[in-house]
């Protein structure tokens, strides 16, 4: 259940505050070029302590590769990686040890397993997105070649829709300890059509349950959406046309370029919905592994935001998603 | 890809139009007696020709169970079924065979598999959800063992939430030829903590899979959802609390029963989105597979919300996700 | 686990004296014509009751397909298919009810499931392996195109290699009320070179699992196999030679045709080990469910020797192990 | 396909001569003490340079664990480990590059994916199976709570099976340079009745997969096996008795512990065959990636018998196996 995907595979572990997290992309396609610099600069793009909107903890997240890759090329066989965690104060985790946070997964944890890593979030901590961010990486190298691209951004805080006002309200959230909500959309564009299975495997379901996947993500549309749920039929609907070109397309594009679970050629758009972290430092009632109730007030570095930093995350699992299915479509 | 499911798994065949529809449920545990009259009663609910707010196709649906059955309980061996298909009118689809229907799968699987089945759609038709519906009433026979509940209901058609309202609201577009979209609300109640896996099978996640693989699904969102983004994390978190009863749970439920992609106990709750049917009595403008442009003005037998016959299909797939889940878990 | 297969998948159901048995083929490619003269035919080699060699059991074994068919070639969706069963005499295994007959799978499901179903083997019936000749015909279909063939022998009954010695072994053997083991040996020819996976996804493991899942499979090995345990290496070895056709090749064969697991392009040979069918008229000691000890002498219908209807068996799991590595092979 | 189980599972990475091996075990279950110096001695079990009776390649073999431990036990989370590679003397591997190696898997590699890692064997190296042991050494600290335990031992070398001859054939051959294929035989007792599944999933089928995916394995039979075929039923079959606790067992045990693919609480017995290593020191025939012909004779270290560093490797896929069949069991 630490895998992901079907072909093009991820299997992930590490806790935030182990020696190291990493993982194995298994079914990379032999003799593609592994543009180090590329994996560097998506590293950047996720790494806390970037700016004044997100966490300060500071990692340099550096990726040690450990195999699959011979004089710069992939190999086809598995490559592994490991990503060291250099930044782990296990001090500011004292109340962690004692108390269920609010929303977090330290109940649930304790529930499933009967013991749980209490420290920083243990597997549950959004440290874990570093290793997909290095997957999606050698997946966007595969996608490079195919001439798609992943683009995906903040379209969202909290009800803020334009930029200035989403950073000042990014702001003002943190100096008050707390923290809001976001939506992250997301474009692919360049894909070819075909790609989806009837009837479980619909492209779109891949891409929601890759979505759902990341953590505090609390929803998923594609196409026109949820803001679209007041349309009819005949607004909807998308017409078929000639392009100039000759192929077939559509005239808009309220399917988010997926048809009865296939892409059609046309650019696959969706949103993810991306809860407030729930690490603020206001305190809260809670209760600890004993059940005495209490209230806590946590310490230490949080985002105010995390759909800001998972931008990035976002594009490394729709890129996955997307490799996953090509290959799995070339065999047709 | 036409299978559903890791422990408790559902795979589907059939067409719309073909000699019949059926399925495979593997992972049924062994003992549970089999109720067909409560499986009878589920099939009913999602059969069309039984108001006027549905199409006026009426099919008997009666399952006709092969194996995995003996002196009336479940063998722990494979359970497999067929649905035949009986109102098959071949001759309303003419049109079909030469026309892409717009937002339909007509195009994207001719594009993927060079060939299709234009007989109503075929595998795309939403008949296939006879099946799931089937599969679901099998597992909500386990869930009753266990005390967990399945509930769903129509939460919303096009921007209204009012039940009087929805009902005008879709005699209305019927009578227009048109349709609209609508939202399924959804809450498993009486499930224990621990169901979910770290890190991509968080039961939000599946939860997501499986409703966005239901025909027409166009947005999941749990918990707070869509509409609490403008929260914050001190608004959003759930503080946990003593119950009467001695055992822990939380004062609000923002988190729709699931932290860290693991269920705490709590209700489970979750909204699914479905778009207006592509299948509109007004002429729409589409092109043929020759790519000549055109008028399509289909005829026959319409939903004007599929999300009114949705309600029971997403309570099948949740049903048949939470046995999953909790076969995954037995093994802990 | 009652699924075979990664991209081309067999599902499968039914007991032998249920309603029916049946499957479904789930990534059989599109386009491909469906010789149905060539389906029963292949099922007519498998079909009890033609020979004096055989169980005497009578079954027609018609394959209805119900889906994923469309004006006689396949669609890409899921082949649905059930085989009814017609010749059922359920009086033949009053004493099945309640004994457990030695080295069948009655005890060992009893202890798994808590309870079964004792009609004729259940789901642990033979009879399990139409539905897997059947399978084996559409993937048969697919490898005809592709100029690659699977033909398997009976190579070995008892201690006996030469064809008429085995005939007489067998009849001998059937007067007795007994059975024998036997060895099938199977030759795949024109496979191309890469097909198989490192590590765990090796050809012969694929291949070895396919053959171990036939109901009294005792054993598996391919290329030089137990018999070649004395050679040495450079006796084991096959030299790398120059075909006068310019491509390279083996001098010898020992390898079976697999190096490391992945095909080389020369012929794949392996050999399947059964043990003599549980089934004999001679009476046994055993136990029935309640613990009581007593001798069982059974009636009714016997193979002396499964090896020999399990010919078209080995060829059709052989022969979809190597669609489902064709496929995987594709995504490359 | 460089994943391993489906409940318990093992995802490896690393070639002989990449900077390290590793692998990640998913579905460890919660709360099992990490016993390291067992996992040391395992390791130290399986490694070279040992006895004269095997390569004097010499590697530390450390285990670094990275994640999934806390305080000395497992927490339900992924274990991700990695043993770096000390050993690895690149010149001595520069005939590799240019010459395929007869019978290893250099020249099938190089057709699957068009480029290789020819550094010792690449992937394909048995240096993999490092990996394995450290995965079964987890696997067994859970069979020791549950009082399973799995023995293999050297059984035959060539036609010997004596173990003095054994030894004094392995020298022999070493001295020539040469290599001799072998048998390893392994029993697991304390296993519970009930752990296989119908009718793909059965338990020698999986265990034949796990032990055909180890390097230069070429066969596998369990219980009576192919030294068996000459039995007739009345005598393979295993008459059920009571034992003097009351509980049921077979008198003989020529079904290998497992009927109808499914434990039966005996011990479970089965034989693995390895060919003669494919590296041998003596000179052979040829071609190169050019495709010219020549004598390729190899220099450096080579295991005279794969089979008797392949005895704990045995012993590590029948523990992950056993604990991934336990595992799906607890799901009835």
């Amino acid at each position: 259940m630490n895998t992901f995907g079907t072909l093009f595979r991820l299997t992930t572990f590490g806790e935030s505050h182990g020696a190291a997290i990493g993982g194995v992309v298994d079914g990379m396609p032999a003799g593609v070029t592994i543009d180090m610099d590329f994996v560097r600069s998506e590293m950047a793009r996720r790494r806390p302590g970037q700016s004044a909107l997100v966490t300060p903890r500071s990692e340099a997240d550096e990726v040690e590769f450990l195999s699959g890759i011979f004089e710069g090329r992939s190999t086809g066989t598995p490559i592994g990686f490991i990503i060291r965690n250099t930044d782990t104060r296990p001090k500011d985790y004292d109340d962690a040890a004692r108390w269920y946070r609010p929303s977090h997964a330290d109940y649930t944890y304790a529930q499933k397993y009967g013991l749980r890593d209490y420290r920083g979030g243990g597997r549950a901590s959004a440290r874990e997105t570093a290793v997909r961010v290095a997957g999606g990486a050698l997946a966007k190298l595969v996608l490079r070649d195919e001439g798609i691209s992943v683009e995906a951004r903040l379209a969202q805080v909290g009800c803020e829709k334009r930029a200035e006002n989403m950073q000042v309200l990014i702001e003002q959230v943190k100096k008050e300890g707390d923290s809001i909500g976001g939506i992250v959309s997301c474009t692919i564009t360049g894909c070819p059509a075909g790609l989806g299975e009837p009837v479980y495997g619909k492209l779109h379901a891949a891409l929601g349950a890759s979505m759902l996947s990341i953590n505090a993500c609390h929803g998923f549309d594609y196409g026109s959406g949820f803001e679209g749920v007041g349309m009819k039929g005949s607004e909807q609907n998308d017409a078929f046309v000639h392009r100039p070109d000759g192929t077939i397309g559509t005239a808009t594009n309220h399917s988010g370029g997926i048809q009865g679970g296939i892409s059609n050629g046309e650019p696959i758009t969706f949103r993810v919905l991306f809860k407030p972290t729930p690490t603020i430092l206001k305190p809260q009632q809670t209760v600890d592994s004993e059940g005495n109730e209490g209230v806590l007030a946590m310490k230490g570095r949080h985002d105010p935001c995390v759909a800001v930093r998972a931008v990035p995350v976002v594009e490394a699992m729709a890129a996955m998603t997307i490799v996953d299915f090509l290959l799995i479509n070339a065999c047709r």
